[in-house]
């Protein structure tokens, strides 16, 4: 979630389109879900992305297990990129192992192809475009066996803007997981939950009795309340203000997880209510291959 | 060519509908051959075998690189195909290496998904009928994988039909090869390039003299000219006169290769002048997803 306000800015900013793909092969091919599950799991990620307010006109959501089927370019593609790449290559990158099923070997190019233009003809026609990837660190190695290949199917290297890992509400060294749901905040919380959660669960930077908290003031580096205020309090000179004041002893644990408890409930009860708008309808406008409307430092999208 | 008629046949007999595939993918991924170049093979070879005859009302000739993009349930019947199979069972079966491409250890699935019928769900609905893949002996590790796969899928084992291998024109030790144009009769040659190609290199089994061969008579199980009449001569006992003539000496090897020239001769030129009937519209007749006609055992067509 909060990795897609980095592109959804991009996008704004610079008036560029934007393709995102939900790699629902992935998911069978991992976990245990079925085709029919991941892809039920994908459009419903997909009504959660478009709830944050994504322009219809620029942006293409697709899934792979979906998209595959709707146009050839995609998986023409990937057969070049499977072409390029050896298992000893995805066993050096990923760590695949013999007892791998067939499908994590292969699935690398899927996750690849995207990153050429041509994969998307009806928005880039046959140009070779250079792309921008805003992605996870952890999705890092698929890029760089991506840049690996690009030169030698002459693409551009597509160059990456990773953004940093999310910290689970135990703390940075732990890790967010869907199926532990007291490591995060979920777009589904209740704003009971939300405030349940934080109180309870959330790493608190604070020192361990008043007294000291006064003489030597919190500690907002590890403090996972004020690291949801910095990716979700839209107003920068508050969040300094409360920054300063964690710090200096004057606002209290308590005190922060409150506003961290206010501004998660209002983000998401907020995102409930949008994406309750997202219809069947608008999920598959924003998933039909179809021209986008831009015009990027002087690309036009009527020029396709 | 010759392995094209056993599907007519059985077509023709049991009012059956078949669905060729042409592995365009694996040309690309196994040959020095780009993606273009392997999808434009795919459809010569497509005309070739349409010219055979095949009703266009129950054929469905598809080529992976085009219909994976077409119908998104040939993408998702592999990668359920491809979460069954590891890499050591592939390894097994057809001896890949830890340096060979990702495409080639994926491919076995993209062969293998035909076999199940909800590939085609514009043919055959949503049920997983029972198959029948008749298929030169080569191709025989493809459909062993399958025929382990498909109950896990809760699909029935499809049931294989051999093909036995033509022999080259230099013996039946020796291999086929489309980069020695000698080794076979081509469906592009003249009859003066089939007259040279029998009598030069056409493997005999006359005798080294023309007195032994009328006392002994010639070994029509390694002639191949006479194989070529097995298979191309429709007239069964005119081939076994032939048989018996040659084995008792009467018929020279001079004689015996003129009569399979002649049969050769005539089967290329009618199939050439087919062949040039099969315009692009046809091809596009025979490769587009649709329903197909045919009322087999019960099963019929318009259920679907």
């Amino acid at each position: 979630m909060a990795g897609m306000m980095a592109p959804m800015w991009l996008q704004e900013t610079f008036d560029v389109p934007l393709v995102i793909q939900m790699t629902d092969d992935e998911k069978t091919l991992w976990k245990d879900l079925t085709v029919e599950q991941s892809m039920k799991m994908a459009r419903e990620n997909a009504k959660d992305i478009i709830a944050m307010g994504f322009d219809v006109g620029k942006t293409f959501i697709f899934a792979n297990l979906d998209y595959m089927g709707r146009c050839p370019a995609f998986y023409q593609n990937i057969i070049r990129i499977q072409k390029c790449v050896t298992f000893n290559q995805v066993k050096g990158i990923f760590g695949f192992v013999d007892s791998d099923v067939i499908g994590k070997i292969g699935f690398p190019a899927a996750q690849a192809a995207p990153a050429f233009s041509t994969t998307f003809p009806f928005i880039f026609g046959k140009d070779k475009l250079p792309v921008l990837i805003p992605c996870a660190i952890d999705q890092d190695p698929y890029f760089r066996m991506t840049r690996d290949v690009a030169p030698r199917l002459g693409f551009p290297k597509p160059v990456l803007l990773h953004s940093s890992f999310f910290p689970a509400l135990q703390g940075a060294k732990t890790k967010m997981s869907a199926s532990d749901t007291n490591s995060a905040v979920f777009l589904t919380d209740t704003p009971k939950q939300i405030k349940n959660k934080i109180n309870k669960h959330a790493f608190s930077g604070g020192r361990p009795t008043l007294e000291e908290h006064r003489e030597f003031g919190g500690n907002t580096d590890i403090d996972v309340s004020y690291q949801l205020l910095r990716f979700f309090m839209y107003d920068d000179e508050e969040l300094e203000r409360i920054r300063i004041s964690y710090s200096k002893g004057e606002l209290l644990s308590g005190e922060l997880k409150k506003i961290a408890v206010e501004t998660l409930q209002s983000i998401v009860a907020d995102h409930q209510r949008k994406r309750q708008d997202v219809t069947d309808a608008i999920l598959e406008q924003f998933m039909t291959p179809r021209k986008l409307n831009y015009n990027f430092n002087g690309v036009d999208s009527k020029k396709y």
